[in-house]
């Protein structure tokens, strides 16, 4: 065994953010060996450490995947070169070594220069444009013939996510998906960090579910949009669906938000509310002529914020405005994810992964949902930055408000 | 087929009820099968009917089995007769035919004469005095010689569960597990439900387990015990110690409740408490010397509540004042249940299923838990009359408080 | 109370399939009232009984909801007309008072004639070809421009749903949705209907989740395909790329299902997968030129199979074959499925829900999920004919396969 | 910061391990700092590492905090001294400053010598005799005046946990709770693992709950026992009433385990059985006389394997046999565990959790339960050597049963 071989460095706090550690694991989980060649150890939290090694796999297969993986924790092939790449010929089809993406921050070395590598996100590749220094993510099936897409795993370094101290802000929630922990103090946190990116004009992104209308939590959402904590939403036909037909009848599946009695059998008030505004042709339309007033829909599309609403196979209708088409309303969510400073997703299982698999990993990203598998499964499929909440979607919000109230009243 | 039978009758709102199919669903469900002999359909919802018909069945086990069955539906042996008793042989053996109840209202004949069965509840059998017409509910173990325990089917009348409409207080929870309905609206009605028994001089219980103090949310039940909105408690071991953990050191489970920070590693604070009442001796004399200050069991012992603690096999400690015998926590439990008019169970599983064990049908019962699991568990084993509630346990016990503030204010 | 009025009928087993007291039910639950003109209660199981009463309620509206929920019961208006239409005066749109449709058989009456409707499904409305006494069923986006639609409640006869007995095949499993139950029996049961199905040349639909790949199960499916037990698949992006993932590298999600190791970081092989097929441009070429040689889809495309994938908005790639645009998806699977004698759901919920929207209520269902959500979701969203079965699905296919090679055995 | 310091080291594979960033951590999420006065790396993953290092802390609380957290990543103080003890003075009490274990193997000093302490267990404490140089555990209710308990953190070391390698048996379940996996080959593993600790005379411990019998997957269970590899088995009242029930009348919870049929209405078989077990008086007798002649029960007594039934507060009856003290219980299953070297716990929280307690760190333990929280709760609660198969319960059995049989075959 270990034939093949390569030396990688790597250096911050690499024993501290456990990237060495687990570097080392990796080598040995895959089957190869490793031999140290430097090290020195910071001899304070507040000093950096470095570490070079030999890898080495018992083919060069193992090799590659060996040092793949190594790159998201950080580490560099100290024999630097530039980053290849190879050229598409075939619109939609990638060459077949492609580097597939992670959600973290990542450079590519073009021209003897680490360049940043634009729009990140996770499972697409990146596209290189040499005389510009640039590269940018691109789903497979958005490349064309030409492009230039990277391949292989040289010239390619990735920033490890350093997950943050008890001590700091939102730490406590981090990867913690228990219901047995107070809730009332982490809506309280998320009411702070969401007010403080108001003031600096960040941007908020909230992917809602249908419960949301269902338990008349919808009134929260649309009040939160009002006063400017909410900036883009994301949804599917259900939640539009169920929020105008709570506008116009009052109801929700048929249920009345004011009593919690079914006033209408089946679906019927939701397939009405489709009709109505498929009868006007538009959101925008309804809303002109009076006949949508209130609302998550009305206050999101009168404030002109982005509301990207992907349809799904389950729908009825569907809702004018909804995206039936997959790959368009993904374009169109990237769009919307790439200045985006914190996500709140509540109640949506289908969206919540939609969008986790669009976000770059600095997003700070919250999971609301009375059902942990929901979180799990988020953070199983690599949105591991989600901080998950499990817990009522209903009082969350109406928590949430609550808290923002008080923030205000103590700021003011 | 059909050489078995026996002449049952049914009344009321039979139909409306739902008594009379269930009936001839069960006949047919069981194999026999049934002739009508007379049958009197009440023309509007408040008549009453009635109907008399044969149940036939291929052997006297299936029609023994059949009567039974019905006669939760309220089904009357028109050959009527008074009950049958045998005598108990040996301390805590049954008779084999014995007769096992349900949690309905039951009435057995003595002597000609209908008599309502005293503190009922599923699972154990009725001791008879027939000199005194007076019989009773005994569990098995407790049954001693010279009990006469009612055998068989004849001479016994159980009054069927009515569900409420849907414009009934309280229906609309009825049998609902959803997390996707307005929780807040329940919340308010229970509120109502919980004002109104108090204004009555009525009793509640409440059903606790550790999430609750977990959660941070023992605080809302302190002020509900001091607001004389709970009336007698059922828990566990591990409620009473994180709630004396937090009322010592502040934490639960080592997490501050304040901060949501881990500040010990382990279980070590929730140790120390059990040893620091147990070095007391008792929580009645911790509170006498002032160790004890805060927090529900405070609030509970000081206020003289029942407060009925059965300990299980995953203990550590225990505490002072958990019982660790089984037979005899059930029987201090079946004292407190007897005059019992609400109990409210919050994020306990092993705890409300052995309360919804000793409830009779007649008890409002809510229970609150993030897990459907759990009430869907009670309701299987028999607790039909048990609305469940999914949703988180402290941001229940949080909006039901400020629920019962607002009410008192309308009111005031 | 009581101004508007309408008289109804109902005739069968209406006591014996709950259908009178359901009605009844539904009537005092809406607010209104009835009062019975005649009746005849049939004195065994086998004899049919009637009932004909006035519904009264306090406003047109509440008696049009009362008589809309009665109709699923079977009732029918005495006072009979025919059926209503509109026509349609928009693409897209219907008239505002359209009928809305239930899973059940209905029949509607045009010129005095009974009329069976075609394909129906639920939450569609009803066109009418008045001429050729033919009705069939028509999602909302589908309707044009002169299309005559069934409109208010007169003229429509909907055959209730009769729920088996406990002696009947299938029965013990019906809304069963426990873990604490013998599987092995139903699945013999399924295995058996399957059997009997494949014998009179029926048609079974599997809709199948990605876990399917995952667990290893694949190579169960596969062989039910070959052995004629499948007819037609549905499912989505993930199952096809690891069913080809699985074909092409011995992986799912990365993770070799020979040895439960983890092969490869991320999500590579199965972009790797989707990158291949889109690189030969089909999945029929794919096989003809020998590149996917097993599998799920390989067998399913080989034997000519009804094969129909409907994308979603977590979808990488997609793969080829996958439809992306929701409504195009929603009108292959429509005309799949109003053949099916026997529909299969296997570890999915979104396309499960999806498949339940479309499948009438006399298609046999099984859904198979080891989250008993899953199970309720689809009961509550109108499937109710749906079995469901608590499981591991990994197992449940081992086991379903076994039981066949079992049956065949003592069949041969 | 930082007046309050003691020298610490760690040597081993305190990187590979994890246990030097672990430590680190910990000081850092605990407020602390750090320098490091003496590193050593090995060059290859066969070498040890060694590492010394000064903690500094605020206050000697916290420094105290750091210290008990890092004994347990096998931290050990440079400035060597005895353990210290204090003396009870209080039959079940300890003394304020008591040492809390954990479940790892642990050594404390003793005279200048590292003694092991004997039947290690978490949350217990350490009770010394130090003239025979011995040291076992003791929970606290069972401390009596005298007994020398240690205290502080001084002269303890604990060995670390050191998770294994992807490549080696039975790693691939580590820590996985995911159902998407492939379960046959987990089983298998088992299979291999069970077969092993049974040719070398080990002990395996099953726990199981009562959907083992509900399933009618006991005789799975009854066949392991017969075949020798099962040695003691964990329960509670409603186990073995309901394998009883099944043995006397073929039911459990009155479902006919053959048909799946519901054969007698409510829980009257289970009281029946629990019944005529407690009319012999004894199981042994019920066997003695013939009356149990088969079942989960049957096998385990005639076989004289250790059966400990654990009452809880649910439970009616109890069934002859069951412990209804719980520390007179918990007494039971601690003699128990002792020599165990694989727990297999199937279907059960109660006493799984509880078993969990009690179980050395060292004692392979896997999980099987169809609702992933189960696995998760016993993993929080610090039995991180558990390995969670999250399946159903009856077909893990009948696949492990099958699994065995293809072992010995190809092993004969």
């Amino acid at each position: 065994m270990g034939t093949f071989h390569e030396v990688v460095e790597l250096s911050g706090h690499i024993i501290d953010s456990w990237s060495l550690p687990r570097a080392w694991d990796t080598i040995m989980d895959r089957g190869g060996n490793f031999t140290v060649q430097e090290i020195s150890i910071g001899k304070q939290k507040s000093e950096s450490s470095y570490a070079r090694f030999q890898v080495e796999a018992p083919d060069p297969e193992t090799l590659e995947l060996i040092i793949s993986e190594l790159q998201q924790f950080g580490a560099i092939l100290v024999d630097a070169h530039d980053t290849q790449t190879e050229m598409v010929t075939q619109d939609g089809v990638l060459p077949p070594n492609f580097y597939s993406t992670t959600n973290l921050p990542t450079q590519i070395r073009i021209g003897g220069k680490w360049v940043l590598v634009e729009n990140i996100e996770m499972d697409v590749v990146v596209v290189v444009e040499a005389e510009k220094q640039r590269a940018y993510c691109k789903p497979m099936h958005e490349v064309s013939k030409g492009d230039q897409v990277v391949v292989g795993h040289k010239g390619i370094r990735v920033q490890p996510y350093e997950r943050e101290r008890g001590h700091e802000t939102f730490a406590f929630m981090q990867s913690d998906v228990s219901s047995e922990r107070a809730k009332v103090l982490a809506i309280k946190n998320i009411a702070r960090q969401m007010h403080e990116i108001r003031e600096r004009g960040g941007k908020i992104l909230f992917v809602l579910g249908p419960a949301v209308i269902h338990t008349g939590a919808g009134r929260y959402v649309a009040e939160l949009i009002r006063r400017n904590y909410i900036h883009a939403i994301f949804g599917g036909n259900a939640i539009i669906t169920h929020d105008i037909e709570s506008a116009l009848f009052g109801t929700s599946l048929g249920v009345n938000l004011k009593t919690g009695e079914q006033v209408e059998g089946g679906h019927r008030n939701h397939l009405r509310a489709i009709n109505a505004m498929r009868g006007v042709g538009s959101l925008e339309k309804a809303i002109e002529i009076g006949l949508l007033r209130e609302g998550i829909t009305y206050e999101a599309v009168t404030r002109g914020l982005p509301l990207v609403l992907a349809g799904s196979i389950r729908d009825d209708g569907p809702m004018p405005g909804v995206i039936t088409d997959m790959p368009v309303a993904q374009h169109h969510m990237r769009e919307v994810v790439q200045d985006v400073d914190m996500t709140i997703m509540v109640a949506s299982m289908l969206h919540a992964i939609a969008t986790g698999n669009l976000l770059p990993a600095r997003v700070r990203t919250v999971v609301v949902d009375i059902n942990p598998a929901v979180v799990t499964k988020l953070a199983d499929r690599g949105t591991f930055q989600a901080a998950g909440l499990v817990t009522d979607a209903e009082l969350f919000l109406r928590e949430l408000l609550e808290s923002i109230n008080q923030l205000e009243k103590e700021l003011a």
